[in-house]
């Protein structure tokens, strides 16, 4: 594969790693960055920046990834959808994929749109804080619609899979979106009310005193960049508020139970159940032939793969992707 | 201070690991533990033992350990109370200390009885799991009541502290009770219900799959040892039910608010004071002259260091404390 002209829209913690990590395999990126540091960091890298979107689409690159914040998205996508020539392909990195997947049909977009979502982050953000390694083996959601261009999706499989050594999962929006409520939305949440449990106790000082492990770790991902937590939760209510009414109502029912002096063991043996399920190895790989499927079945044969639970963890260059499952 | 002879009631994960750190520091250490694999790696450890708490008692121990698990609580007090001599002091690790605390008095120990609880553990069981390193630098509980015999708390204390490195935090057996619930009984309820959400959703193979740090974190203390667990929990319903009921009510109201499209900033704000809160690094030191308290105020200013969070990491030989603060 030849390299590519590839643009970033937002050079932070995620668009600064995928850049770093295009770079190092040598790709010319050109990013866009409102930020003076992150600009000026990024270009020490080797990174290219120009002022606009429409500079960079002037520059004709290959494939842009949106990745700048949730809220900034729209402005991103509506300035591609003007300025994109005819081939460019747009991806992005958003913690949602259904509200993106609708915004990009609605601009026009959806034939050379590709969502994506590494499952990577640390508390930090901006260029500084990115590294290659934060995505190294991490797991992508790459989504699937009716949209969804054929080639442009192989391409990025590529690119993530080659390129920034991740494992990619091919999924719907709605599930990607379902998905992370339950994965990493709803943990947030719990995390930060437990926080403010504790935080508005009487006894909160001999509390956090007497924390141990099972409160930091539980806590970890709580009272870390509220803003950015809360639009990441806020954006995904379609799904993040049935799964808090889901859980709340889960704990109701626990707290009946004790009251009541009744059998609980429903309440903590499912959780074992799930945590197995949850630890289950998956050394067993297996090749799929990703040129040998018709037109028809591509995206059933790939929503498949994503369904189990399975993931994409190279392709060849003839394009026979190699499956862990 | 002379070296002890020291009962121990159960020599597992923590009772275990009590018996290694008194033994590794001279004491004469003497178990009742009914398992056989953890009663001979004991022995093998310098740990001697006999078959019967009436034949530890007719050895005349200064102190035991009450370390078996809480259901087991009340027969091995029982048979304290029967064959205790006169100055024998009685302590107990277990998980809840105002159940234990009023057993002790119904029981006519509470004269000698001064509870602990170290926060401390792993997933596993057994002697062979326990480590004189997981009780380093851990914190402890150490109730006091009315009752609490005031020798016998700067026996224990000396003992926590010094010999296991502990670090100790005086309390009320009400206030540990709470804040246990609060730090550690809801964040495994919490881990136990996010991956009972998981479990029972159509996703939940592609969720497992995409699932990243928050998840891992947020749900480590779910699902293992789904029994201990359960105990646990149950056994401080007067606090957890409560603690339930009021994270469920939480998240009800962020629920409500999202889905409103109302201020969510209450939230995720609260957290992040807390969390602060939680993480203050207490570098302060000071001086606490025990001896030179009164018998009417010793309680009083003991409990004053706990409700700040301050802990006790040193007593020297002339009952001097040394605070964290």
């Amino acid at each position: 594969m030849a390299m590519s002209r590839i643009g970033i829209l937002g050079l932070g913690l995620i668009g600064g790693s995928i850049a770093r990590g295009l770079v190092a395999r040598g790709h010319e990126v050109i990013g866009v960055e409102p930020d003076d540091v992150s600009r000026e960091a990024a270009q020490r890298e080797g990174v290219s920046v120009v002022g606009s979107v429409r500079e960079l689409c002037a520059l004709h690159p290959d494939l842009v990834f949106v990745a700048v914040p949730l809220r900034a998205m729209r402005e991103s996508m509506g300035e591609l959808a003007l300025h994109a020539h005819a081939d460019l392909l747009v991806t992005d990195v958003g913690s949602v994929k259904q509200p993106i997947a609708a915004m990009a049909q609605e601009l026009g977009l959806a034939h050379r749109y590709v969502g994506a979502h590494p499952m990577a982050g640390t508390e930090l953000a901006g260029f500084n804080a990115s590294s290659a390694e934060l995505l190294l083996a991490a797991p992508w959601a790459l989504t699937i619609t009716e949209d969804t261009p054929r080639e442009g999706f192989l391409r990025i499989l590529q690119l993530l899979c080659r390129d920034l050594r991740g494992r990619v999962i091919p999924l719907r929006p709605d599930v990607h979106d379902a998905s992370v409520a339950l994965t990493s939305h709803l943990p947030h949440v719990a995390a930060n009310g437990l926080l403010n449990l504790v935080g508005s106790s009487e006894h909160a000082d001999t509390a956090f005193a007497l924390a141990a492990g099972s409160f930091r770790d539980g806590t970890r991902v709580g009272g870390t960049n509220p803003r950015r937590t809360e639009a990441m939760v806020v954006d995904n209510q379609t799904w993040v508020v049935p799964g808090i009414r889901a859980l709340a109502d889960e704990l109701v029912h626990l707290a009946d139970d004790i009251a009541a002096g009744a059998d609980t063991s429903w309440f903590f043996d499912r959780a074992l159940a799930a945590k197995q399920k949850a630890l289950i190895p998956r050394p067993a790989q297996r090749a799929l032939d990703l040129a040998a499927l018709s037109d028809d079945e591509w995206r059933a044969t790939l929503l498949d793969v994503g369904r189990k639970g399975d993931q994409i963890i190279a392709l060849s260059d003839a394009l026979v992707a190699t499956i862990a499952e």
